[in-house]
């Protein structure tokens, strides 16, 4: 499938933005006509640039409010895209995005808007120049694709065709399906745009909130189905009206456009089974999808670990040997590993900065997360030591793919042969249950992307918690089965005076107990510091839940936590922070499946307030 | 009027939430619960606090999700706020708001509303507590004001009235000239809160849009008279869910809503006029209030006063002199007046940094903007200067009230005795049009309020200009005739790498004349340095309007803009960027009134491309 984006997603000059599509691997682009005014590059340029860079020049847009207008207003509106199409002739271009008339409109009148369009396809034809016509959901007269296609037929030209964009069909709730008997050589060109699912007005929506391929709530891969039953044999590009990606690293977008075409495609493929072979459209497959078992282990990167190493101590983890060749200590507890790592550690006081994953065949895992453009991680391993392959998450987190049977083999190289599973231990550790990621603003989307994409996880609905410094838009990427959990937290930009950067805003490392009463109790006798509750919390606990007095006494004692959904129970601890980390230890009765989101509020004001002789 | 804040409107913890409340002069606060319960001060210490600081508690809320149950969740919830009532006993609070239902009920009768709602007030009444009921807009069954005042009358006890907020009438677009019939004494509270215009899920625009009186678009002054009129005399407070003041300076924004309150006030006062006198609300009065008659004077801080000596020649400026005590020169051109001042200059190349205004009265200037909470700006002036009132506005920029008389009293300070006012000489600069001035993010919707109250301004509607840093948001706030423009720009948060602070984003200094050709080309010959405009922008001009080739050749020959509108034409022109600033000139032919939005892409992109080296 070839693919294209928009000039208008994208941050920076038209240079900078071309040069970043290049390289992150699009085939084309979408001349975005603004972007083309403000350059200093002349069209003669921009064209010689492309074919340097072997990006084609796909589609030039939009041309606005051209049908339906008084015969005076029309000849004027032939004068301006006759100048259009003679700078397309320079720029070497010939198809032009025609949208349906938003402002000029005055006559209601298919038969008029075709006679009108056949005009221009005529004067478009002198220049060897097609049209794709597209139904803008806030279209005057026209906003369907339906009706678009209703006109298309009636213009009857070879150089008039459809364009479709997905944002314009499933933001009104239109069913895309009928694209698939609409004949494929007419659809000229394909814009897909996904988006969160809001309820405001939609040409808001669509010029703010509109995301790549699978950050947002379109089913797009059925919606490329249909396309690609059509017959459709063309170019799918994006076109992204993101107010964050518009400011953002112009390079990083680019390749986050790319990687949703890529898993889109895959997806679309998948939906298709065996009849995809039956259509024009190639759609690359993305082999060697992993199913995430479990983690692998978490990695703490600390100047002080000694400070980690106490904190593990305290919370029942075993030393289990330090590493042949490198500053780096392996911990374990029940099936949670923890490597506290003192390389590129200076000014790092703790922080979490990688994870792995388990799954069933990593060789094949690291090849797909290649193929979805994630960017390796460079680590030296000598002949006796295992490859591991690693990748750096948008949020800079390392991401390792390792297996089940591996891990006893990288667990050798820190002189740890472990002795035959210890006797299951009530309130112990059992493993890690999930892990708690800070994203800065611009990387959130992206992030979610790639997570859901390389470690094969689902998205669930996100949520937001008051914080003294603002809202916390958190997210849950986790497998079905959740035996893999990510919470990915956007931080609020702050009080500038408290904040630097998000990471001032701690993660933390989630672990599962099986008594987290008894561990609580052991680690508080074994001196660890715990994150202290208000009394206030405990009094509105009662208020809201029958709990016993001993019970609430208990969980007033320890600093715990507790919540409750119609399953069953969820009490749980955090330690102090600790530079820019923190573990949390929680215990899940009865098929308990959420997060206690209802005291992260709790956690983050006591964290600030933990804080606050930093702050003045 | 006595004033109050939710502590959900604030940043920070709870103890800085009141401190802020405090200082900045409420008389009361209501109590989040959230707040409470995550803060680790007692309800007793709350108590203690409030009292030396001299803040009643005048409301604990919410209170959520009570009536319409069956009776066993009923006696839960009864259960639930006993809780409460207990804890507010504690606080030494005694009224509490009740939310309607959202979640919970599943009947919907409205005599079942009111018999729950008594047994409610039965428990209350044991506690010395009265209930505030508030229909919420997205209340399951009760969703109007009307509803629940019917509600209220049908519970019928002392300790049961209304809450009214004026988001959760006016969002929903509904009349709210019957709050006026309604008794003053079953109003138990009033909770006002602004919104910008936006078309979405009314739930999502009230968490997170909400801003303070007289930063949005709704009549709230024809609101709180209605209210005034119905006999209320209690508090009127503010409950503003806004993404951007929870993240912001506590004592900052606490300023900017007791503002709001203040000017609210006022324009209420001024719209029932001698009638105001019937009605128990006392309303503050704000005299003094003055319509600005012009630009005094833009001031230029800069550490190379030559250099911006050379720009200010190179238009036609010409040197008055210099202060007689300070190193601020004083230039001139028409009725503009520039103040190029080298103190607390360091490290500032050059940047926009304060503004006079003329009005008829300064000193009455000075007393309503002391009124309205403005920062006043210390300076010094010897028994023989002019005193200059000045205001920081949030954005830092100094603001100063003159007069027309006064202006000639101070520029005696820089030796200078104007002579009798130059033969106008056509194309030379007639005055200051307007002053672009850049918002960090956090201060924008605090400055439309400061000043639009301050200077009596009015807010026009916003727009959106695209950027190769992101969209900037751009609002003008000018006087009616246009005398005194200004328009406030916020910054994206932009690429990173790029921009450290908004105060890479320049600022400018717009000058009018009557000729800027004949302007531009004299500047050309003094070797001024103009923003260059792209070849690209003259080619897609020609498309849009019909201009003479000569007119064309000319326009591109002096890199000059231009724009249309239904009254005439706006041509101009900007200096290359010195620092954090540059110049604009512009002529207005035939009325026309706005800015040249089109062009503002052109030059904020060859702007960004004049930068590009400093960028890599």
């Amino acid at each position: 499938m070839r693919t294209s984006i928009a000039t208008v997603c994208l941050s920076g000059t038209l240079e900078e933005k071309m040069l970043a599509c290049a390289k992150a691997g699009f085939d084309g682009i979408e001349i975005f006509e603004q972007d083309l005014t403000v350059s200093p590059m002349s069209p003669e340029e921009v064209k010689a640039l492309a074919h340097r860079l072997g990006l084609t020049l796909d589609l030039f847009q939009p041309f606005r409010d051209f049908e339906g207008v008084e015969e005076e207003i029309l000849l004027a509106n032939l004068r301006r895209a006759e100048a259009k199409f003679q700078l397309m002739q320079r720029l070497g271009m010939d198809l032009m995005l025609l949208c349906s008339n938003v402002g000029t409109a005055t006559i209601d009148d298919d038969k008029l808007f075709a006679e009108q369009i056949r005009r221009l396809a005529d004067v478009a034809a002198r220049y060897g120049v097609r049209i794709a016509y597209e139904a803008l959901a806030w279209g005057k007269y026209v906003d369907t694709y339906q009706h678009s296609w209703e006109i298309v037929k009636l213009v009857d030209r070879e150089n008039v065709g459809l364009c479709i964009d997905s944002f314009h069909i499933l933001s009104r709730g239109d069913d895309p399906a009928q694209i698939a008997r609409i004949p494929g050589e007419k659809i000229f060109f394909v814009q897909l745009a996904d988006a969160p699912v809001l309820t405001m007005d939609i040409l808001s929506w669509s010029r703010h909130y509109r995301v790549f391929p699978g950050e947002g709530g379109f089913e797009l891969d059925a919606f490329l189905g249909h396309l690609v039953r059509s017959g459709y044999s063309g170019i799918v590009s994006l076109e992204i009206f993101n107010d964050v990606f518009r400011q953002s690293n112009v390079e990083l977008t680019a390749v986050d456009g790319l990687r949703s075409l890529i898993w889109l495609q895959a997806r679309t493929a998948a939906l298709l089974g065996s009849d995809a072979q039956d259509y024009p459209l190639e759609l690359d497959a993305l082999p060697g999808a992993q199913q995430a078992l479990g983690f692998d282990f978490a990695e703490i990167r600390t100047e002080d670990p000694e400070l980690i190493a106490g904190m593990l101590a305290q919370l029942g983890f075993s030393f289990l040997g330090q590493h042949r060749r490198k500053p780096v200590q392996l911990w374990c507890a029940g099936n949670a590993r923890i490597i506290v790592n003192s390389q590129r550690s200076r000014g790092v006081t703790a922080t979490v900065s990688g994870l792995g994953v388990q799954v069933p065949d990593p060789v094949a895992g690291r090849a797909r997360a290649t193929d979805l453009l994630a960017k390796p991680v460079l680590r030296h391993h000598t002949r006796d030591e295992q490859e591991l392959a690693g990748f750096r998450a948008p949020d800079a987190t390392e991401v390792f793919f390792g297996s089940v049977a591996g891990t006893s083999l990288w667990e050798t190289e820190f002189g740890a042969h472990r002795q035959a599973p210890e006797e299951a231990q009530r309130g112990g550790i059992t493993g890690i249950d999930h892990i708690n990621l800070a994203q800065p603003w611009q990387a959130f989307d992206e992030s979610v992307l790639f997570y859901t994409s390389v470690l094969n996880l689902q998205a669930r609905p996100g949520t937001e918690v008051p914080s003294p410094m603002g809202l916390v838009r958190s997210q849950v990427l986790r497998t079905e089965d959740g035996c893999v959990r990510l919470a990915l937290n956007i931080v609020p930009k702050g009080l500038e005076a408290a904040i630097e950067s998000h990471h001032e805003y701690p993660e933390h490392v989630a672990l599962h107990t099986d008594d987290v009463v008894a561990l609580a109790r052991r680690a508080q006798r074994a001196g660890m510091e715990f994150l202290q509750v208000p009394a206030n919390y405990y009094e509105d606990l009662a208020a809201r839940f029958s709990i016993d007095e001993r019970s609430l006494a208990t969980l007033k004692e320890l600093n715990l936590l507790y919540d409750r959904d119609e399953h069953g129970e969820f009490l749980h601890f955090y330690t102090a922070t600790v530079g820019n980390m923190f573990f949390e230890v929680l215990e899940r009765r009865d098929g308990y499946d959420g997060y206690g989101a209802p005291n992260a509020p709790v956690r983050l004001a006591a964290q600030f307030e933990h804080n606050r002789f930093d702050r003045h």
